[in-house]
């Protein structure tokens, strides 16, 4: 299944260069200006997708690497292979590709020069700069990245807006031209948020073209460098890279031999195809890590939403509002409400047992939570003192036996100096106490003081905090860190992230009923999504606590997210009472796999539905989620995946007729039916619903009386 | 020999407060305007020292400290104690003030209050702000300090700029008057700097008046604070607090229950006072660490100064200008020059161990050095790899057989986060490997980027440093660090600091003759200093590498530095061949004691002389120090510290007639005398000497044909 063909041409010095993706359906032009200047441009089935953009890099303290370039050496090299991901939506990844290898010199600069290297495959392009050691060429200040993606037309465009702290934005839909307008509106009140000034939105970044073109930019492989965000020219339809600052306004430190991350465009004219590539994973390097046996999904419950609705607990102990780590803890004022007691976490244990979830995430386990927030904070928690109520060992103890863990939950506050001093001592308390995954989180502003979520000594943070994590073999599930770029691939413990507006806002204000169609074509781009789904008891006055919330979803489409929003990580996040009284559905989630041999995605279109199939991994089970936004639609399921001419049992969770996410959102049905590879289903869903279907073998006993879909 | 006395006096809701020294000579008044802005005056001997001056915070979140306080309660008390510091200039230290405690609140704020403590001691004040935990405080940010020392007049003044990165200038002597027209000649070039805009001077601070009055400000016990400087008004001779900003421009985060460091204002008539005041050492906290029994003095010498002078050897060990961390070392190129190999380190373990030496300093040890200066480079060492030719193993063998250690070098060039993220591991490399004491070093821009040496960060990064090394029982001496404030009471095994231009600056320049009489006066005031001196071989020319640099002081003065710039680990500099020529004058330095019983400062003047006399902690030895500026002069020393009724043999190390900084300096006598309580010594000094001066018990064969003084 390897193999690599080499296609070296030793051209002459041209100054233009043209390469085609092995279905030849993409064809990338590399061309100089007059003066020098790197450009390239893209067309997809001869449809322009990036005019001629220029290319460079300016700098702070060596002349830029904007023009006066020549092309000194081109490269051609394709390369088809494929490689197998720790987890992941395929169990093998093919790998195509055709690369041009550009290196440019500039004349004025002694000589001294730079890679761009292309890579065009059948789902799309990624380029990156490369930075050769050179005598020239050793350290270096960027100011800005100047990457260019002149885009062809004024695209609908699916868009949050640019910050170099939060990603926690709702999305808005226009086109590229009406971003101004809207700007401020999309400006939502995020903690800790630092909008950018110029116009801009985040990466991954989906349009849609007239013509029907589907378009998504974002980055690979964000390793030692700041996020990219994008300059928006709504006159020109012209997006330029905006790197996230450090605490003094510079944009990435170099050091050569390097390489910035990998720019990525991934294109189709068919929604789905987006949803299927796996460029942004192929772009990344495989990991380092020589053991990964202890790599493995999760599902978990938690000590967590009855922090957002119940009313009822909290993450604090005491009622003070002004504490230290050095406080007595013993001697603070109970408030009497605090979630994470000894008590509580063994309820949670008992039901993760006993419907076979892996894990309890307990939050507010300890000390610190009194002041947790908005006070820029260094010595904000320790990570290994309990709460007077909390007792370790004895719940280290009572999982163990029940054959569950508990998931730490090391929340920083923004405090990466506080957390990187103590990280050694918070994993070996990890490791001492039968924790093997951990949920981080960073809400609030980033300590070193001016840093940024998303800025390169962030960036290297997350990295350092993964690979110290493997040291210990313990697996991080990163909240508010910057948004993926497929580096799971990497540093496959680093299983899941949030770096999106997640299940919590339901409980603040709420979600709108497309969110979930488009994050697939956004955020989940980069990496797997702890979404947090399974919420049943969507209406949160249920609670009485006076909150007029809701989850703006049916029940049966939180179903549906644990195979639309893919993670190895998944939580079943509403309260375990609440999973009891509605047991037929629960099934689902208890039923449902994290980690897949194949995915098909069945339908798409960003902003108005998604339905996906996939095969749990070395099992003969598959399952389908469908989810439609506001508006009822047909989910259509193809079952041409199963194997030919064998039938099988599927377990079908359906909205019912008079459902929709605001009126009767619990009201469902449950059929089993046989299907086989011939079959297709055609299943209605409720405005704000979703359709989650399980399929698996069945003995003749089972499928007695079962009627054919 | 323990004795506080409670004079609390729960005055009348007054306004103005006043308080004198225990010995009466100060008076300090407090009074509020009529905006209720808290104000300071105080004289010495009825001589204004400062004029009325304003205190108050200007802050960043919060309602200002600045105005509309009332006095709520006013509290004075008298302490009268001693206590024994773990190494110092004197074996107990008297602690005598009397204390003003004024509460001030804002109505405004709903009674918002903070303290203001006053400490009047014999030889000055010392006052800082308190802010006491309550509903209306619990965090702020600070914008700035406005403390005033308005100064009674035009004084003579010994400054280096405001600077936020480095102490590292040399002193200009003027009158306040005069500030603005040298600020910028006295700006010199050191590496990293940043020097302030605002017309400042650092501290310690040390002025005399017209009417000989000697005036220190500074301050005391700088934790979890930035450090102060002072902006200057040229015309009003006013100087204001001035802290050190963050990244973000910000100069303090305050969580209540909180204090800042004490502002103290040293004043006598004397300028040998001066000298004496343990002022800032009552002022700091005794230290919480349980066992101090690891904690000893260090004589040492170094694979350092052949670094700077010799020309023949270099930290770095390949000539590559561009490594990783990442890289082989074993694949570099050598330089054939590098300094810290396993035979030049057996070698000075050698002489080391022959004359009496307790560590050897080897600076460029560790891989890294190729490339570490200059590129705001955060993984640039990590502390426990040796170069190829440096075998640790070995060498650990070799010193321990000859009851030698080495002593390590940590060169963080800047990166703070580098160094706390391997500081576990670097102390644990320590442990395993037989080393006690460390050089750490500071040379860069810091990273956390945007801080810098001086910041709030950075202060408590230092401490945290401390702890840790504590937690290993390794002692730290710090270079490029912020100057001391006394805290090495707190943290004990923070044993000595550089933090001012020390001998290096010889090599590159060199040093004013009078530099090492103001020090005393400065930089001293704060902490003892590796100053590293003992440079014998003071003409570089001598190395035959085209160097035409010299040490400006005569070979005596080297030897006078041991007993005038105190500290418990001071450094024999020179290289050992340069000792092995003149083993006579060696012998001082292999005899002279680090830690003492009693100091006796003889006579001084900052800017002119300072000689000083002390006792060996535990032994009846006696050491003299004297040191002259570019004048000839005769220093005199009384031996009336002596137990009476009683002759001491004294070795008196003294300039030759023609010696001077720059002619002869290496001219020496040695002469052994009789002396006795009633002796006085006049010995005259050459220009840029010194005398040096051993007292010690003899038998009366020792003393038979001895002279008497």
């Amino acid at each position: 299944m390897f193999l690599v063909l080499f296609l070296c041409t030793f051209t002459a010095l041209v100054q233009a260069q043209v390469i085609t993706s092995p279905d030849t359906n993409f064809t990338m032009k590399f061309e100089l200006t007059k003066n020098g200047e790197p450009t390239y441009q893209l067309t997809y089935k001869k449809k322009p997708v990036i005019k001629q953009s220029k290319l460079g890099l300016e700098t702070q303290d060596v002349s830029s690497f904007m023009e006066g370039f020549t092309v000194t050496d081109t490269k051609q090299t394709t390369v088809n292979n494929t490689w197998e991901p720790i987890m992941g939506e395929e169990k093998t990844i093919r790998n195509h590709y055709n690369e041009l290898l550009v290196t440019l010199a500039q004349k004025d600069q002694k000589g001294r020069h730079i890679n761009i290297r292309f890579r065009l495959f059948n789902d799309g392009l990624g380029f990156r700069y490369e930075f050769p050691e050179q005598p020239e060429l050793s350290y270096f200040i960027i100011k800005e990245e100047k990457t260019e993606f002149n885009l062809a037309g004024d695209h609908k465009i699916f868009w949050i807006r640019g910050d170099y702290d939060t990603n926690e934005y709702a999305y808005t839909t226009s086109n590229i031209s009406e971003i101004p307008q809207l700007i401020e509106k999309a400006t939502h009140d995020v903690h800790a948020q630092y909008p950018i000034d110029t116009l801009s939105v985040q990466t991954p970044s989906m349009m849609k073209t007239a013509d029907g073109l589907y378009i998504n930019i974002h980055e690979a492989a964000l390793v030692n460098y700041p996020a990219m965000h994008l300059n928006v020219d709504p006159k020109n339809y012209k997006m330029s890279s905006h790197l996230t600052p450090d605490a003094v306004g510079n944009k990435g430190y170099v050091q050569t031999d390097a390489h910035t991350p990998w720019r990525t465009i991934v294109v189709s004219d068919k929604a789905t195809d987006i949803l299927e590539s796996r460029l942004i994973l192929n772009l990344n390097e495989p990991t380092k890590y020589e053991d990964t046996s202890w790599i493995r999904p999760v599902k978990y419950i938690g000590v967590w939403w009855e922090y957002f609705v119940a009313g009822k607990s909290t993450w604090a102990y005491g009622t003070e509002t002004n504490v230290k780590l050095s406080d007595d803890f013993n001697e603070l004022t109970p408030n009497n409400r605090h979630g994470a007691t000894t008590e509580n976490v063994k309820k949670h244990i008992d039901f993760a047992a006993k419907h076979g979830f892996d894990a309890v995430l307990v939050e507010g386990w300890n000390i610190g939570w009194e002041d947790w927030f908005g006070n820029w904070k260094e010595n904000v928690f320790d990570f290994k003192t309990p709460y007077p109520d909390f007792d370790v060992k004895e719940l280290q103890q009572y999982a163990a036996d029940k054959g569950v863990e508990i998931m730490m939950h090391h929340e920083t506050s923004g405090s990466a100096t506080n957390y990187e001093r103590r990280l050694n001592e918070a994993f070996q308390f990890m490791q001492d106490h039968g924790y093997s995954a951990v949920k981080t989180g960073y809400v609030g502003k980033i300590i070193p003081r001016g840093e940024h979520h998303d800025s390169q000594w962030m960036v290297n943070h997350y990295i350092h905090v993964a690979e110290t994590a493997a040291k210990y073999k313990i697996m991080i599930n990163s909240h508010e860190a910057v948004r993926p770029t497929g580096v799971h691939r990497t540093y496959p413990n680093w299983i899941a992230q949030e770096s999106a507006r997640g299940t919590e806002f339901e409980s603040m204000g709420g979600l709108a009923p497309d969110h979930t169609t488009i994050l697939p074509f956004t955020r989940l781009m980069g990496g797997p999504m702890d979404y947090t789904p399974g919420i049943f008891q969507t209406d949160l006055s249920f609670y009485g606590t006076g909150s007029n919330q809701r989850v703006n979803t049916t029940l049966v489409k939180q179903l549906a997210y644990y195979v639309t929003m893919y993670s190895p990580l998944q939580m079943a996040a509403d309260l375990p009472e609440n999973y009891e009284r509605f047991p037929d559905a629960f099934q689902f989630i208890k039923d449902v796999a994290l980690d897949w041999d194949n995915t098909w995605v069945q339908e798409a279109e960003p902003g108005d539905y998604v339905t996906i199939a996939r095969k749990a991994k070395g099992k003969n089970e598959w399952y389908v989620g469908g989810v439609t936004d506001e508006n009822a639609r047909t989910a259509t399921v193809r079952f041409d995946f199963l194997p030919k001419g064998k039938n099988y049992i599927a377990t079908i969770y359906a909205d019912a007729k008079d459902a929709s996410w605001n009126k009767n959102p619990q009201k469902y049905t449950i059929r089993k039916v046989l299907v086989n590879s011939k079959s297709v289903l055609k299943q209605a869903m409720a405005p704000g619903g979703g359709v989650a279907v399980s399929v698996h073998e069945g003995s003749k006993q089972d499928m007695k009386g079962l009627k054919k879909l």
